[in-house]
Protein backbone atom coordinates (compact mmCIF):
# COMPACT_ATOMS: atom_id res chain seq x y z
CA UNK A 1 0.00 0.00 0.00
CA UNK A 2 3.03 2.34 0.82
CA UNK A 3 4.58 1.81 -2.45
CA UNK A 4 1.42 2.39 -4.05
CA UNK A 5 0.87 5.68 -2.20
CA UNK A 6 4.41 7.15 -3.00
CA UNK A 7 4.01 6.08 -6.73
CA UNK A 8 0.65 7.53 -7.11
CA UNK A 9 2.01 10.19 -5.30
CA UNK A 10 5.01 10.35 -7.63
CA UNK A 11 2.83 10.68 -10.27
CA UNK A 12 0.50 13.80 -9.08
CA UNK A 13 3.42 15.13 -7.92
CA UNK A 14 4.25 17.92 -10.69
CA UNK A 15 1.53 19.76 -8.92
CA UNK A 16 2.92 21.26 -6.27
CA UNK A 17 7.07 19.19 -6.71
CA UNK A 18 8.77 21.64 -4.74
CA UNK A 19 6.26 22.14 -1.68
CA UNK A 20 7.21 19.52 1.20
CA UNK A 21 4.54 16.59 1.97
CA UNK A 22 2.24 18.14 4.76
CA UNK A 23 3.16 16.21 8.27
CA UNK A 24 0.49 14.33 9.62
CA UNK A 25 -1.17 16.52 12.51
CA UNK A 26 -1.19 19.40 10.26
CA UNK A 27 -3.54 18.32 7.80
CA UNK A 28 -5.76 21.21 7.55
CA UNK A 29 -4.60 24.98 6.77
CA UNK A 30 -4.27 26.71 10.09
CA UNK A 31 -7.26 29.46 8.46
CA UNK A 32 -9.29 26.16 9.37
CA UNK A 33 -11.37 26.64 12.36
CA UNK A 34 -10.49 24.26 15.32
CA UNK A 35 -13.93 22.75 15.46
CA UNK A 36 -15.26 21.67 12.11
CA UNK A 37 -18.82 21.18 11.71
CA UNK A 38 -19.40 17.69 10.98
CA UNK A 39 -21.40 17.97 8.08
CA UNK A 40 -19.46 20.42 5.89
CA UNK A 41 -21.29 21.55 2.92
CA UNK A 42 -19.40 21.22 -0.60
CA UNK A 43 -20.72 20.39 -3.84
CA UNK A 44 -19.02 18.52 -6.40
CA UNK A 45 -18.71 20.45 -9.69
CA UNK A 46 -17.65 20.45 -13.71
CA UNK A 47 -14.93 18.31 -15.34
CA UNK A 48 -12.34 20.41 -15.52
CA UNK A 49 -9.82 19.02 -17.53
CA UNK A 50 -8.30 15.30 -18.51
CA UNK A 51 -4.68 15.54 -18.45
CA UNK A 52 -2.76 13.10 -20.96
CA UNK A 53 1.18 12.23 -20.66
CA UNK A 54 2.43 11.80 -24.25
CA UNK A 55 5.83 11.37 -25.03
CA UNK A 56 5.25 13.69 -28.21
CA UNK A 57 4.02 16.87 -27.28
CA UNK A 58 4.09 18.10 -30.86
CA UNK A 59 3.00 15.42 -32.69
CA UNK A 60 -0.15 14.82 -30.15
CA UNK A 61 -0.52 19.00 -30.35
CA UNK A 62 -0.50 18.46 -34.47
CA UNK A 63 -2.84 15.73 -34.15
CA UNK A 64 -5.05 17.69 -32.23
CA UNK A 65 -4.86 21.15 -34.24
CA UNK A 66 -4.37 20.00 -37.64
CA UNK A 67 -6.42 16.77 -37.87
CA UNK A 68 -9.14 16.67 -35.24
CA UNK A 69 -9.10 20.83 -35.87
CA UNK A 70 -9.54 21.77 -32.42
CA UNK A 71 -8.00 24.55 -30.45
CA UNK A 72 -5.02 23.80 -29.22
CA UNK A 73 -2.66 26.52 -26.99
CA UNK A 74 0.87 26.93 -27.91
CA UNK A 75 3.00 24.48 -25.01
CA UNK A 76 3.57 26.59 -21.59
CA UNK A 77 7.31 24.81 -19.81
CA UNK A 78 6.57 24.71 -16.09
CA UNK A 79 9.73 24.29 -14.77
CA UNK A 80 8.44 24.52 -11.10
CA UNK A 81 6.10 21.34 -12.10
CA UNK A 82 8.17 19.81 -14.43
CA UNK A 83 6.24 19.67 -17.24
CA UNK A 84 5.31 21.51 -20.29
CA UNK A 85 1.76 21.43 -20.80
CA UNK A 86 -0.24 22.43 -24.33
CA UNK A 87 -4.63 23.21 -23.72
CA UNK A 88 -6.94 20.94 -26.26
CA UNK A 89 -10.28 22.88 -26.16
CA UNK A 90 -13.07 21.21 -26.79
CA UNK A 91 -15.94 24.01 -25.56
CA UNK A 92 -16.97 21.83 -22.38
CA UNK A 93 -13.95 21.30 -21.15
CA UNK A 94 -10.51 21.24 -21.68
CA UNK A 95 -7.70 18.10 -22.35
CA UNK A 96 -4.25 18.82 -21.12
CA UNK A 97 -0.95 17.61 -22.71
CA UNK A 98 2.06 16.97 -20.76
CA UNK A 99 5.22 16.08 -21.31
CA UNK A 100 8.38 16.05 -19.49
CA UNK A 101 9.91 18.85 -18.57
CA UNK A 102 13.78 18.44 -16.83
CA UNK A 103 15.85 15.57 -15.64
CA UNK A 104 13.25 14.94 -12.58
CA UNK A 105 9.88 15.18 -13.79
CA UNK A 106 7.29 13.40 -12.08
CA UNK A 107 5.55 11.79 -15.51
CA UNK A 108 8.54 10.53 -16.44
CA UNK A 109 8.17 6.96 -14.28
CA UNK A 110 4.72 7.60 -15.89
CA UNK A 111 5.52 7.49 -19.33
CA UNK A 112 7.88 4.40 -18.67
CA UNK A 113 4.94 2.57 -18.09
CA UNK A 114 3.41 4.13 -20.69
CA UNK A 115 5.45 4.53 -23.63
CA UNK A 116 3.03 5.48 -25.93
CA UNK A 117 1.35 8.08 -23.50
CA UNK A 118 -1.85 7.55 -21.19
CA UNK A 119 -4.52 9.44 -19.07
CA UNK A 120 -3.01 10.58 -15.98
CA UNK A 121 -5.58 12.04 -14.26
CA UNK A 122 -9.12 13.40 -14.54
CA UNK A 123 -9.82 17.02 -12.18
CA UNK A 124 -13.33 17.72 -11.14
CA UNK A 125 -13.78 20.88 -9.52
CA UNK A 126 -15.55 21.52 -6.23
CA UNK A 127 -16.99 24.87 -4.71
CA UNK A 128 -15.50 24.33 -1.24
CA UNK A 129 -12.19 21.94 -1.15
CA UNK A 130 -11.40 22.48 2.88
CA UNK A 131 -14.75 21.41 3.31
CA UNK A 132 -14.00 18.25 0.97
CA UNK A 133 -11.01 17.37 2.19
CA UNK A 134 -12.62 16.78 5.48
CA UNK A 135 -15.63 14.80 4.64
CA UNK A 136 -13.94 12.42 2.44
CA UNK A 137 -11.34 12.08 5.25
CA UNK A 138 -14.32 11.18 7.45
CA UNK A 139 -15.68 8.55 4.90
CA UNK A 140 -12.21 6.85 4.68
CA UNK A 141 -11.08 8.11 0.95
CA UNK A 142 -7.61 8.72 0.86
CA UNK A 143 -5.77 11.06 -0.30
CA UNK A 144 -2.46 11.80 -1.65
CA UNK A 145 -1.40 14.38 0.77
CA UNK A 146 -3.08 15.45 4.23
CA UNK A 147 -4.09 18.57 2.50
CA UNK A 148 -4.45 20.94 -0.21
CA UNK A 149 -1.82 22.33 -2.43
CA UNK A 150 -1.61 25.19 -4.90
CA UNK A 151 -2.21 23.39 -8.23
CA UNK A 152 -0.77 24.26 -11.25
CA UNK A 153 -3.81 26.94 -12.06
CA UNK A 154 -3.15 28.82 -9.27
CA UNK A 155 -5.85 26.91 -7.27
CA UNK A 156 -5.99 24.58 -4.23
CA UNK A 157 -5.94 20.98 -5.20
CA UNK A 158 -6.23 17.29 -3.98
CA UNK A 159 -5.39 13.84 -5.58
CA UNK A 160 -7.75 11.16 -4.56
CA UNK A 161 -5.89 7.79 -4.17
CA UNK A 162 -7.36 6.26 -7.21
CA UNK A 163 -8.25 2.88 -5.64
CA UNK A 164 -10.86 4.41 -3.76
CA UNK A 165 -11.96 5.79 -7.26
CA UNK A 166 -12.57 3.20 -9.37
CA UNK A 167 -8.47 2.71 -10.63
CA UNK A 168 -8.61 6.26 -11.57
CA UNK A 169 -6.30 9.08 -10.23
CA UNK A 170 -8.56 12.18 -9.24
CA UNK A 171 -7.96 15.81 -8.71
CA UNK A 172 -10.41 18.08 -6.79
CA UNK A 173 -9.64 21.61 -7.49
CA UNK A 174 -11.37 24.58 -5.66
CA UNK A 175 -13.20 26.89 -8.06
CA UNK B 1 1.31 -3.62 -34.84
CA UNK B 2 -1.89 -6.12 -35.59
CA UNK B 3 -1.69 -7.18 -32.45
CA UNK B 4 -2.26 -3.60 -30.94
CA UNK B 5 -4.66 -2.97 -32.70
CA UNK B 6 -6.20 -6.27 -32.19
CA UNK B 7 -6.19 -5.77 -28.27
CA UNK B 8 -7.48 -1.77 -28.96
CA UNK B 9 -10.30 -3.45 -31.24
CA UNK B 10 -11.16 -5.79 -28.58
CA UNK B 11 -11.25 -3.63 -25.80
CA UNK B 12 -13.47 -1.23 -27.94
CA UNK B 13 -15.48 -4.23 -28.71
CA UNK B 14 -18.19 -3.46 -26.69
CA UNK B 15 -19.87 -0.38 -28.82
CA UNK B 16 -20.01 -2.93 -31.69
CA UNK B 17 -19.76 -6.58 -30.48
CA UNK B 18 -22.06 -8.40 -32.40
CA UNK B 19 -21.50 -6.27 -35.90
CA UNK B 20 -18.99 -8.12 -37.78
CA UNK B 21 -15.94 -5.87 -39.18
CA UNK B 22 -16.97 -3.86 -42.36
CA UNK B 23 -14.02 -5.22 -44.84
CA UNK B 24 -11.40 -3.23 -46.83
CA UNK B 25 -12.76 -1.69 -49.79
CA UNK B 26 -16.49 -1.16 -47.70
CA UNK B 27 -15.11 1.83 -46.24
CA UNK B 28 -17.78 4.03 -46.31
CA UNK B 29 -21.40 3.33 -46.28
CA UNK B 30 -23.42 3.33 -49.45
CA UNK B 31 -25.28 6.89 -49.09
CA UNK B 32 -21.77 8.48 -49.50
CA UNK B 33 -21.14 9.38 -53.29
CA UNK B 34 -18.77 7.90 -54.87
CA UNK B 35 -16.40 11.52 -55.58
CA UNK B 36 -15.68 12.78 -51.88
CA UNK B 37 -14.47 16.29 -51.85
CA UNK B 38 -11.04 17.09 -51.30
CA UNK B 39 -11.59 18.93 -47.85
CA UNK B 40 -14.80 17.60 -46.33
CA UNK B 41 -16.37 19.98 -44.31
CA UNK B 42 -16.75 18.69 -40.34
CA UNK B 43 -15.71 20.15 -36.76
CA UNK B 44 -14.38 18.85 -33.77
CA UNK B 45 -17.26 19.71 -30.71
CA UNK B 46 -17.38 18.52 -26.60
CA UNK B 47 -16.04 15.86 -24.84
CA UNK B 48 -19.11 13.84 -24.71
CA UNK B 49 -18.01 11.60 -22.00
CA UNK B 50 -14.82 10.03 -20.12
CA UNK B 51 -15.54 6.18 -19.98
CA UNK B 52 -13.89 4.39 -17.32
CA UNK B 53 -13.83 0.19 -16.75
CA UNK B 54 -14.28 -0.70 -13.04
CA UNK B 55 -14.06 -3.77 -11.35
CA UNK B 56 -16.82 -3.19 -8.24
CA UNK B 57 -19.57 -0.57 -10.53
CA UNK B 58 -21.86 -0.64 -6.80
CA UNK B 59 -18.48 0.49 -4.89
CA UNK B 60 -17.52 3.23 -7.71
CA UNK B 61 -21.19 4.23 -7.93
CA UNK B 62 -21.62 4.56 -4.39
CA UNK B 63 -18.67 6.85 -4.33
CA UNK B 64 -19.33 9.39 -6.86
CA UNK B 65 -22.81 9.62 -5.74
CA UNK B 66 -22.82 9.21 -1.60
CA UNK B 67 -19.28 10.56 -0.98
CA UNK B 68 -18.54 13.26 -3.98
CA UNK B 69 -22.63 13.99 -4.22
CA UNK B 70 -22.62 13.44 -8.30
CA UNK B 71 -26.03 12.50 -9.92
CA UNK B 72 -25.28 8.98 -10.80
CA UNK B 73 -27.65 6.96 -12.77
CA UNK B 74 -28.60 3.29 -11.67
CA UNK B 75 -26.54 0.61 -13.54
CA UNK B 76 -27.77 -0.02 -17.22
CA UNK B 77 -27.51 -3.67 -18.40
CA UNK B 78 -26.52 -3.52 -22.07
CA UNK B 79 -25.92 -7.40 -22.42
CA UNK B 80 -25.88 -6.34 -26.73
CA UNK B 81 -22.38 -4.60 -25.51
CA UNK B 82 -21.30 -6.93 -22.84
CA UNK B 83 -21.26 -4.57 -19.89
CA UNK B 84 -23.17 -2.85 -17.29
CA UNK B 85 -23.41 1.39 -17.23
CA UNK B 86 -24.01 3.67 -15.45
CA UNK B 87 -23.67 7.22 -15.86
CA UNK B 88 -21.85 10.23 -13.65
CA UNK B 89 -23.39 13.65 -14.16
CA UNK B 90 -20.97 16.41 -14.04
CA UNK B 91 -22.73 19.37 -15.74
CA UNK B 92 -20.70 19.46 -18.64
CA UNK B 93 -19.91 16.49 -19.50
CA UNK B 94 -20.50 12.36 -17.54
CA UNK B 95 -18.25 9.81 -16.79
CA UNK B 96 -19.50 6.28 -17.96
CA UNK B 97 -18.66 4.07 -15.55
CA UNK B 98 -18.31 0.21 -17.26
CA UNK B 99 -18.58 -3.02 -15.67
CA UNK B 100 -18.33 -6.73 -17.72
CA UNK B 101 -21.36 -8.26 -18.05
CA UNK B 102 -21.36 -11.99 -19.50
CA UNK B 103 -18.94 -14.52 -20.42
CA UNK B 104 -17.22 -12.65 -23.02
CA UNK B 105 -17.33 -8.86 -22.13
CA UNK B 106 -14.75 -7.15 -23.97
CA UNK B 107 -13.72 -4.93 -21.00
CA UNK B 108 -12.66 -7.74 -19.06
CA UNK B 109 -8.92 -8.14 -20.89
CA UNK B 110 -8.85 -4.87 -19.78
CA UNK B 111 -9.52 -5.25 -16.23
CA UNK B 112 -7.37 -8.26 -15.89
CA UNK B 113 -4.80 -5.85 -16.66
CA UNK B 114 -5.72 -3.15 -14.89
CA UNK B 115 -7.37 -4.36 -11.83
CA UNK B 116 -8.17 -1.69 -9.99
CA UNK B 117 -10.12 -0.16 -12.67
CA UNK B 118 -9.35 2.68 -15.07
CA UNK B 119 -10.14 5.09 -18.16
CA UNK B 120 -10.49 2.94 -20.82
CA UNK B 121 -11.46 5.78 -23.77
CA UNK B 122 -12.49 9.25 -23.85
CA UNK B 123 -15.25 10.29 -26.62
CA UNK B 124 -15.40 13.79 -28.51
CA UNK B 125 -18.75 14.35 -30.19
CA UNK B 126 -17.92 15.44 -34.29
CA UNK B 127 -20.84 16.78 -36.35
CA UNK B 128 -20.45 14.99 -39.46
CA UNK B 129 -18.29 11.72 -38.33
CA UNK B 130 -17.98 10.35 -42.41
CA UNK B 131 -16.51 13.57 -43.10
CA UNK B 132 -13.88 13.25 -40.37
CA UNK B 133 -13.66 9.48 -41.39
CA UNK B 134 -12.71 10.47 -44.69
CA UNK B 135 -9.93 13.46 -43.78
CA UNK B 136 -8.76 11.37 -41.24
CA UNK B 137 -7.80 8.35 -43.19
CA UNK B 138 -6.32 11.00 -45.69
CA UNK B 139 -4.03 11.91 -43.11
CA UNK B 140 -3.22 8.65 -42.16
CA UNK B 141 -4.61 8.55 -38.45
CA UNK B 142 -5.81 5.04 -37.86
CA UNK B 143 -9.33 3.82 -36.64
CA UNK B 144 -9.93 0.50 -35.21
CA UNK B 145 -12.46 -0.07 -38.11
CA UNK B 146 -12.78 0.69 -41.50
CA UNK B 147 -16.22 3.05 -40.77
CA UNK B 148 -18.48 3.57 -38.35
CA UNK B 149 -20.60 1.29 -36.39
CA UNK B 150 -23.45 2.44 -34.47
CA UNK B 151 -22.44 2.70 -30.85
CA UNK B 152 -24.11 2.24 -27.31
CA UNK B 153 -26.17 6.13 -27.88
CA UNK B 154 -27.54 4.74 -30.85
CA UNK B 155 -25.47 6.70 -32.77
CA UNK B 156 -22.30 6.33 -35.60
CA UNK B 157 -19.29 6.32 -33.54
CA UNK B 158 -15.46 4.99 -34.75
CA UNK B 159 -12.66 4.24 -32.22
CA UNK B 160 -9.37 5.90 -33.63
CA UNK B 161 -5.89 3.60 -32.48
CA UNK B 162 -4.38 5.40 -29.02
CA UNK B 163 -1.05 5.18 -30.86
CA UNK B 164 -1.99 8.09 -32.98
CA UNK B 165 -3.55 10.06 -30.46
CA UNK B 166 -0.96 10.19 -27.57
CA UNK B 167 -1.41 7.09 -26.20
CA UNK B 168 -5.21 7.29 -25.68
CA UNK B 169 -8.17 5.45 -26.95
CA UNK B 170 -9.90 7.98 -28.57
CA UNK B 171 -14.03 8.01 -29.76
CA UNK B 172 -15.67 9.69 -32.10
CA UNK B 173 -19.26 10.44 -32.12
CA UNK B 174 -21.86 11.87 -34.51
CA UNK B 175 -23.72 14.75 -32.77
Amino acid sequence: MARVLKAAASAAGFYFKHQTLVQAGRAFSTSQPLHQPDNPVWKVGRLNHVAIAVPDLPKTMAFYRNVMGAKVSEAVPLPEHGVSVSFVDLGNTKMELLHPLGDESPIEGFLKKHKAGGIHHICIEVDNIKAAVIELKKKKIRSLTEDTKIGAHGKPVIFLHPKDCGGVLVELEQV
